[in-house]
C-alpha cells in the first residue's frame, strides 16, 4: 500500500473510532504512520482526504449506479432497484459517520460545500442517475410514461438514506426493507 | 419566561452558531445567563436539553402530524401529504444542526440512543403515525387496498429529509419539492 492509500485507510480508521470531529490530521498522520508534514503533501485540505475516504474506502454506490445503468432493459425493475437500494442502505450506514460529522461541525460544512461547488459533485448525483436509469426504462417501457423519474429516484434514496440514520438511533431489527420501499414505489398509493 | 425556557432557547441559539459539538453546558449557561450548576439543576443530562430544543424549538413536526390524522377523509389525500411534507422539509432543515451532531459525536449519539430506548421515542415515530394516517384513509378507500402504508410513509419521509440533508451541501435552488414526491408516491412507477 502506498503512502496515499495508507493515509486515506487511517483517516477511515480514526473517522470510525473517534468520529470525524476528533478526526484531526495528527491523528490520522500517527495512524498512518507518517508525519503531518507529508499527509499535507497528499492532502492539502482536509476536506479532500474526507471526500477520498468517501470515495474509495466506502462499499461504493457508484458500483452500484454503474451496475443499474447496464441493467435497463435486463431482469426486472423492481429487481435492479432492489439490489440497488440494498447497495445505497449499506452505503449510507457505513458513511454516516463521516456525513454526519461534515454536516455538524460548521467549518467542515462550509469547506466540503465550497468544494463540491468547484467541482461540481455532490451527494445528489446518485439521485440523478438513479433517475436516469428510470427515464431510459420508461423510454422502453418498461417504467410507466407519465412516472417522474427524478421524484422516484429522490423517494427511494431518501428512503434508504433515512433508514441509515434510523437505525443508528433506534433499534428497528435486521429486516430487509428494500423490496416494500420497492413494491410501493412501482404499485403507488392510488385506489384503483 | 422562566429559567427552563431561557435555557432551551439559549442552547438552540449555542446549537446553531457553534454547532452541536461545541456547545457545551458552561456556552450554553452563559448565553441563557444562569449558573452551570442551575442549567444542571433543570437538566440532569445534556440529552435531555438537547431534547427538549428538539421538541419545543423547532417548526414542529409533531403539530403536523397531528393535523393530518384529522385529516382523514378530508380535502384530498394528496393535498394533505403535500402540506405534510413541507412541514417535514422544513423540520428537517431546521434540526439538522443538531440531529447531524448527535450523529456525529459517538458518545452523544450513544446517550442519546439510551434516551430514546428507556422512553420508546425516537425520529421513526413520525413515520408510523404518517403511516397510521396512509392506512386510514386506505380504510376509506381513499388510498388503494394494496398499497402499504408504512413503506409509503418511509419514501415520503426519507425524501424529505435526504432533501434538507442535500440542501444543506449543495444549492439546490428553493423549489417546492412536495408535490412532486406526493404525486409519483401516488400513481407510482408501473406501466399502465
Amino acid at each position: 500500500m502506498g503512502t496515499r492509500d495508507r493515509i486515506v485507510a487511517a483517516a477511515d480508521q480514526v473517522i470510525n473510532e473517534l468520529g470525524l470531529v476528533r478526526a484531526t490530521t495528527r491523528e490520522i498522520a500517527r495512524a498512518a504512520g507518517c508525519s503531518e508534514a507529508l499527509l499535507y503533501k497528499h492532502f492539502s485540505r482536509k476536506e479532500d482526504l474526507f471526500l477520498a475516504v468517501l470515495l474509495e474506502r466506502m462499499p461504493a454506490l457508484t458500483p452500484a449506479v454503474t451496475r443499474l445503468s447496464g441493467q435497463v432493459g435486463f431482469a426486472t425493475v423492481a429487481e435492479n432497484l432492489e439490489e440497488f437500494a440494498r447497495a445505497a442502505i449499506a452505503f449510507y450506514r457505513r458513511s454516516l459517520p463521516l456525513s454526519a460529522g461534515l454536516l455538524a461541525e460548521r467549518s467542515l460544512l462550509e469547506g466540503f460545500r465550497a468544494m463540491l461547488a468547484e467541482t461540481g459533485g455532490g451527494p445528489h448525483l446518485p439521485i440523478m442517475m438513479l433517475g436516469t436509469y428510470l427515464r431510459d426504462e420508461q423510454k422502453i417501457g418498461r417504467v410507466g410514461a407519465d412516472a417522474d423519474p427524478d421524484a422516484a429516484a429522490a423517494l427511494l434514496m431518501g428512503a434508504c438514506f433515512h433508514r441509515a440514520v434510523l437505525a443508528a438511533l433506534v433499534d428497528l431489527g435486521p429486516d430487509d426493507k428494500a423490496p416494500g420501499f420497492v413494491a410501493t414505489l412501482m404499485a403507488g398509493l392510488g385506489p384503483r
